[in-house]
């Protein structure tokens, strides 16, 4: 019986109720959490302009993107990829007068129009939060504070939060261990695989070191600290020691300083976050620069299957269900939905509460359990 | 300062705190209330094959969608202009073996490549209900009561239900009232714009009286009784008559049993939401039978942007918002937001409570008014 129709293009798929309604709970949960935290949602648009979203920060690759022409504009149209982006043009445009900072959040669809080879999933529901205007220790303190919180509301344990400094090697090619402009792409990339002999070869020997000022953040800072000779460095590390110092035991802290993946886009500090039961990455924060109006700004972005991975999947419903036989009292079934039942009215004689899932029955005005 | 990369295209926007948060707040509404009858949620991707989207509904303009080539099938992929179509597929199909009636329930945006002259929305929030595997009195009542129901959760009032006939000309054309075959559609489109001239001309002379039994229910439904020498619409009259008796004052019942604009796919019965406010329809519902699996189905859909409009718009948000100082307590901050605070902490100096809508501001464990 099943047909080409009956099939869904790969990386797009169906959440059926008991993944949709984990969806929706943690979801909720962590809008929630960054609401508490004074976080206004903002819901931007599936589609907009090519050149807007390619145009307002680094890191957005349009090749990726669902385009498609306007027959209006006879412009091109693009499926948003990254929400980040649109919640840095609203800032600009029509938030531009609201006070500073300014705390915004949303939870929407992004898509791709091919996947990568990692993760195959061309729709992915994209959570985050933005603080606009401060990009300081203070601001990323609060920012990762956040994360975590929304982490916990939704239900994720054994939370992890890895630092890196993606401008690390600028600021050192700078000072303390000069490199010349057009070798430090090669010793970032290096440094990002963590690999010593491509290090080498790139003609980043003085960068080896970086590599092993990695692990559990108090014995890692400490050997980047001890690597800091110049003290170009020194208000980095600070404010990182300033931000895990926040976190307590709320997460477990390590470093990373040279990790770059993901960080395309971020200043002086970056953050991934992880949880139990999920293989990769919850999700990715930092500082930047909004281009086009160049706010300063920290936010991060969860993405849902892997916190779904955390959570251990879809959960099951084990709420009762109340079946209600043909020709029940309707205003008693309207007074038992208000405070909480859930009901599965029959629609014909043939309707069985128990197939359709029901704990108890209607008998009178009374529930009974089946 | 506003470059054409501020822009969004027409019929695009962006739904700002104010009306994100309302959005927010009556979705989820509409979602609970729906819950509350044993609808589960689904949650369908936003791209599909076109051809499967197309294939599963009549009714389903196939030129108005965002349509693009999947690179890894070479087939045409389209944007999901309608929900209730990816519905009907998932009960065909992951849900094929579930028990029926099978109650599924959605919300999601859906997008048009070209927005139609009176609605220039080229994105919509759909919501809806799906009764799956019952078209019957039974079920177009429950169905009925549900789309009420999340109406009054989400805060609409005076709201009124229009009931249709959508099958009504060709029903009577293959009895009391014959007429060929190549005269229904004009016949059809001329009560559907309550032409009486235009109707005399196509040759439906006969149906002339149909455009006066509309109105209030009981006494249109009277007319329309009168109308029906033959019998030919008994069955129909009954159920609409008991569907409206289900409803209680909870609506206004009204009929208009030639309304055929947007029924272009329900059987035998239809109805159309209305509410306070709201200058167009809220939704619209009705019985059908699903393309493919030839199921028979109930329903409903809701748009936002006139669920809105009869909430009188976007709510300012008025609830407390309490200012952490620099240096605050980070514990007593986290135990109030797990009371309910909403928090906005400083992350520099120059932040200013009553600037950032504060209305308490924390002083040592206590939040005190501004």
């Amino acid at each position: 019986m099943t047909s080409q129709d009956d099939l869904l293009p790969v990386g797009l798929e169906d959440a059926l109720p008991a993944r949709a309604r984990t969806i929706t709970s943690a979801m909720r949960a962590v809008l929630d959490a960054m609401d508490a935290h004074g976080y206004d949602r903002v819901r931007p648009p599936l589609v907009e302009f090519e050149h807007s979203l390619a145009g307002r920060m680094d890191g957005v690759a349009t090749r990726r993107m669902v385009r498609f022409t306007d027959p209006d504009s006879l412009r091109t149209l693009a499926l948003r990829s990254d929400m980040t982006v649109q919640v840095g043009r609203i800032a600009a445009t029509g938030m531009a007068s609201a006070p500073r900072p300014l705390r915004l959040c949303y939870a929407g669809d992004v898509a791709l129009l091919r996947a990568d080879q990692l993760d195959p999933a061309r729709q992915r529901l994209q959570l985050g939060a933005e603080l606009i205007g401060a990009d300081s220790v203070a601001a990323a303190s609060e920012v990762v504070s956040v994360a975590i919180d929304a982490l916990r509301a939704a239900g994720v344990t054994n939370i992890s939060i890895d630092f890196t400094l993606p401008d690390l090697v600028d600021t050192l090619a700078e000072t303390s261990l000069p490199l010349d402009a057009d070798k430090r792409a090669a010793v970032r990339r290096e440094l990002d695989t963590k690999d010593a002999g491509g290090l080498r070869e790139a003609g980043g020997e003085a960068y080896l070191p970086l590599l092993y000022a990695t692990g559990l953040f108090d014995d890692a800072i400490d050997k980047l600290s001890a690597l800091d000779a110049g003290g170009a460095l020194a208000s980095r590390i600070e404010g990182l020691r300033a931000i895990a110092t926040t976190i307590g035991d709320r997460a477990r802290v390590t470093l990373d300083p040279t990790e770059r993946h993901g960080f395309e886009y971020q200043s002086w500090f970056g953050f991934t976050l992880y949880g139990e039961g999920a293989r990769g990455a919850l999700g990715r924060g930092g500082t930047y620069t909004i281009k086009g109006s160049n706010e300063s700004a920290t936010g991060f972005s969860l993405y849902m299957d892997p916190l779904l991975d955390a959570l251990g999947g879809p959960e099951a419903d084990t709420r009762d269900r109340l079946f209600l036989p043909l020709g029940h009292d309707r205003d008693v079934a309207a007074r038992l939905r208000a405070v909480g039942w859930r009901t599965v009215a029959a629609v014909s004689d043939g309707d069985d509460a128990a197939a359709l899932g029901c704990s108890h029955r209607l008998d009178g005005a009374e529930p009974r359990p089946l």
